[in-house]
């Protein structure tokens, strides 16, 4: 008889995200004429810029041809891609990374996901907490996570991010063999400098750790000592994994395009992860549409690049009128600087539910409960700056109001 | 220390095609002078129709606008697809399929790989020999194949497709948990009757085995007596999960559009494989691009389809010259009537690969050597209906001078 992965059913049910629509929906039903705003979004909301869809268009014109057409491409993603982001994104940086490192990818959250395939089960995992979920539900699927007892699984080690680290987790006392990270981080929004960085790739070196690094938002950096790329620290290129993301540098949340940086540096055991990266790519993924990828490719020209960067910088102002307004209205906020995410301190010891439900029904805006992330958001809401700059506007005039 | 999943260090170094690719490179580096013809691609070459093309371009001009925009879409798929698939390719031919059993994804390969997820390791597998390798490789990755030895992977069951058999495979004689079967096939380019999909359903009901069934190339299926659908074996909703693709379909092999599908019937000690993938797929990818599946859509309008139908006869067209030509000439062909791939019988009791060398060097004519896609497969060759009118005529003539 056939036999499922069990560990699926150690998966909690409800999904933060899920819960938070669910609530809003039944508060919309019940008050239908109360304009809600929705800060809770993690999803971007200004349309493609001209330069990517006039490439889209003309990879589409491409693929109506005999002579344009393409079939199936390389599964790590067409040369003209790989060969700009290296330029564009690691050597205008100073960073030496060949095309042969880079693998295109349909998402960060897929590949995040799909990088166990190449880990053992036997890894000790260590995330932030509070952590973007992916991290723990994948790593639950496949068996490295233990049991989840009422807040916490087992089998991972949770490194706190708390007002008083500065929401920076600490470097674990026990010895872990993987470590997530993300920055500039989400859900709390913070950035971490290199002198932070730096003893995170020194442990992962000295142990033999690698660090999977999650730098879908680095294009809201605004502060120029925060590095964009974990290689940016010496070494980290014997010992980092690096994940990136159009979704939010160029608004292609619903257009799918990302990327993993594997060097060829980082090896364990002597086996370079970017061969079984490699291996697992081509045997499990296809590749990414030639018409994405043309699409990604003008991100990187001058015009691309000029508007998709008015994008973020709206985004950006979006989230200063919310950090400023709510500090404004004696609210602990913390993030917002460097990126899309405002982390705010709830008032009068409000747990994170408490609060979200008091927003919903004094102010109807919506947020997203801290805890959802993880025991340490306890205490916390996430906002963000996804929204348009009349309903963020209006959202933080609401909230001010109200206390 | 960071441990690597050592199944990935099992597989076997050289792959199938990056082979064939090798030899023909280094053939035609030694003799610029000879026009070679590759009947070896899986791949489509037929560009995609306008009725596709047209849906596509008004999908990038939306994303061009605020109002049109669309940011992170369902994981499932959108409803407008689902419903389409649903409605057209399922309740058309008489079958009743939910769209919420529908998963519209990336590609039938990554489907077929990234299924494994929610199944235990501990299952015993059957493949059909010769195989499609990406069923094979991506349970090796997982562990289930246990150790590769000369030719086989000593924990699968194989089932041989031989002369003797028709090409179909028997109902192993030890139990399994998870058999894959495709059907029409590929490599072998046939397709079973209904009658002959029966006791395999029969077998998966009485055995709570799963019939990991790939439909990819049912839009080849010309005789009316094949089935396009596993669904249309009374039972098979309890027992067998489906996977189609786009690529061949509408020649969507280079523009990504898949989808499975998953009963809600088919239950594992009482749990849903549809809600563990649906998990899976929530957790690990983010859906397919907007634009992509505006295309897929496209596919199924009345336009659309006409046009669609006229590339896919095309194929079957060339699949006909092929095999009329190769049976003329005195080979042994099966195949290619009701799929675009033609399984030809090596003459003189010539290997595969000797064959392969042969039909290379002395007709400058690229094919697949059969034993490439598992030991039964030796003695065969495999042709390809994808490549131009041109070209196969000329190719067919060149084999027949040959001999």
């Amino acid at each position: 008889m056939a036999k499922i992965n069990d560990n699926f059913l150690k998966l909690p049910g409800s999904y933060l995200f899920s819960t938070v629509a669910k609530k809003t929906r039944a508060y919309m039903e019940a008050h239908p004429d109360k304009k809600v705003i929705k800060m809770s979004i993690g999803d971007v909301t200004r349309p493609i810029v001209p330069a990517v869809t006039e490439a889209m268009h003309k990879a589409v014109d491409e693929m109506a041809t005999a002579k344009g057409f393409h079939g199936y491409g390389p599964e790590q993603g067409y040369d003209f891609l790989r060969s700009k982001i290296v330029e564009k994104d690691y050597k205008a940086r100073g960073i030496n990374i060949a095309a042969d490192e880079v693998f295109v990818s349909d998402g960060a959250k897929s590949d995040c996901g799909n990088i166990g395939d190449i880990f053992s089960t036997d890894n000790k995992v260590a995330v932030c907490d509070p952590v973007y979920p992916v991290y723990v539900d994948t790593n639950a699927m496949a068996g490295r996570a233990g049991d989840f007892k009422g807040e916490r699984w087992t089998n991972l080690v949770y490194m706190p991010c708390l007002e008083e680290n500065g929401f920076l987790p600490e470097i674990p006392k026990e010895k872990v063999d993987i470590i997530y990270l993300c920055f500039p981080n989400n859900p709390i929004g913070v950035a971490a400098t290199k002198e932070q960085l730096k003893p995170w790739v020194d442990y992962a070196r000295e142990n033999g750790a690698v660090i999977l690094y999650d730098s879908a938002y680095e294009a809201f950096i605004s502060d120029t000592a925060v590095p964009h790329s974990i290689y940016e620290i010496e070494g980290a290129k014997e010992c980092a994994v690096e994940f990136r993301s159009f979704s939010k540098t160029a608004g292609f949340t619903g257009t799918r395009c990302a990327y993993t940086v594997m060097p060829h540096e980082l090896k364990i055991d002597g086996t370079e992860l970017n061969a079984l990266w490699n291996r697992r790519q081509c045997t499990k993924f296809n590749g990414v549409p030639y018409v994405i990828q043309k699409a990604a490719e003008a991100v990187y020209s001058e015009e691309g690049y000029k508007q998709t960067r008015e994008s973020i910088a709206y985004y950006l102002e979006n989230a200063r009128i919310i950090r400023e307004g709510l500090a404004k209205a004696g609210f602990a906020v913390y993030g917002g600087v460097n990126a899309p995410y405002i982390w705010t301190k709830t008032p009068d010891g409000l747990g994170s539910w408490e609060f979200f439900d008091k927003l919903l029904k004094n102010a109807q805006v919506v947020t997203t409960p801290g805890a959802g992330f993880g025991p340490s958001g306890e205490g916390y809401i996430r906002l963000t700056s996804f929204n348009t700059r009349e309903a963020t506007k209006e959202a933080i005039d609401r909230i001010q109001k109200l206390v």
